[in-house]
């Protein structure tokens, strides 16, 4: 096969399935209901074998609707950078036309905590809270590496009025995590 | 004009006149003359202006020749995620039809210091080295947040093999960076 060309614009699709389970019209209520969504789509990435064992959305805290859905789609898209909450930020960032959601009540949940990409790509995106629900610790037992990742990291983007906490469906997005490990899933990041 | 759609696919597109400026055909000698073409383009970037002062190059270290390419996109694309760095690896990942740059000698020439968010991106790219042109301490006199990177943050990286290290072109990025300034380029990331 002809290698692209150096010039050729990058397209990133999410996979079909997605439109199946996120609900561009409802508005998820809670905490609880907005994580449900984001391990939703870890668990079917994984099910669909379209990616890495991780889902995030971008939700407008106060209407409840999504703004922005992510999948991991590292290995299938052939893009290191396509973490989960890359693709929620991008998608979000297109969906209202601005590249800074600082404009809005907008909040990320993420069925993982944050690599330190990605905690990089939250401080630029403008969300003003991150929630997840499995742990770095999680991450790194299935050998997940998040990279420089340290306590001053969480402080730097607390001072700057982000809020970082750890959710509800911990149990539920490590068992996701376990199982994408016992089946064989490729650790990219290893 | 009708918002787009939440599951609408995200096409990047570099810059017409980046093809101008890059050769796919040549060998880039050195250290020097590589890091001369990711300055030109974030020299070409605010003067073409279609985003900000950064310009970024993933190149084959044996070859000289250029793998990926990649300017500052967040303001004209509305994409928060989309530095200079970061679409260099995209475009480098496109090109080689892999996820990870570890299969080959590939090295990233930065015309600035990576943010917290590069790198982060950068031990997912899988490239071994990293040279840039003007400095942390340059992008922050210019109000541009780098993000939390701190003295660990670069040894984590070292740890993983990958070289990190401060290049030629110093000044002349530098005063890139300040003719954006006093031009009043949008810094957004204040």
């Amino acid at each position: 096969m002809e290698p692209k060309g150096l010039f050729e614009p990058i397209t990133i699709t999410l996979p079909d399935w997605v439109a199946g389970i996120v609900d561009p019209e409802a508005s998820y209520a809670d905490d609880l209901a907005r994580m449900r969504l984001a391990v939703a789509l870890s668990d079917a990435n994984i099910e669909r074998a379209t990616g890495g064992p991780f889902g995030a959305v971008v939700f407008n805290a106060e209407t409840g609707r999504v703004v922005g859905v992510g999948v991991n789609m590292v290995v299938p898209a052939r893009n290191a950078v396509l973490h989960a909450e890359i693709v929620a930020f991008m998608t979000a960032q297109q969906r209202i036309d601005s590249y800074t959601l600082a404009n809005g009540p907008h909040e990320l949940y993420t069925s993982c905590e944050p690599c330190a990409m990605c905690l990089g790509a939250t401080l630029w995106s403008g969300v003003r809270r991150v929630v997840w629900a499995a742990t770095r610790d999680d991450a790194s037992r299935l050998a997940f590496d998040e990279g420089p990742v340290f306590a001053a990291s969480h402080e730097y983007l607390r001072a700057r009025g982000i809020r970082l906490e750890q959710g509800p469906l911990r149990a539920e997005a490590r068992a996701i995590l376990e199982r994408y490990g016992t089946s064989g899933g490729a650790i990219y990041n290893a």
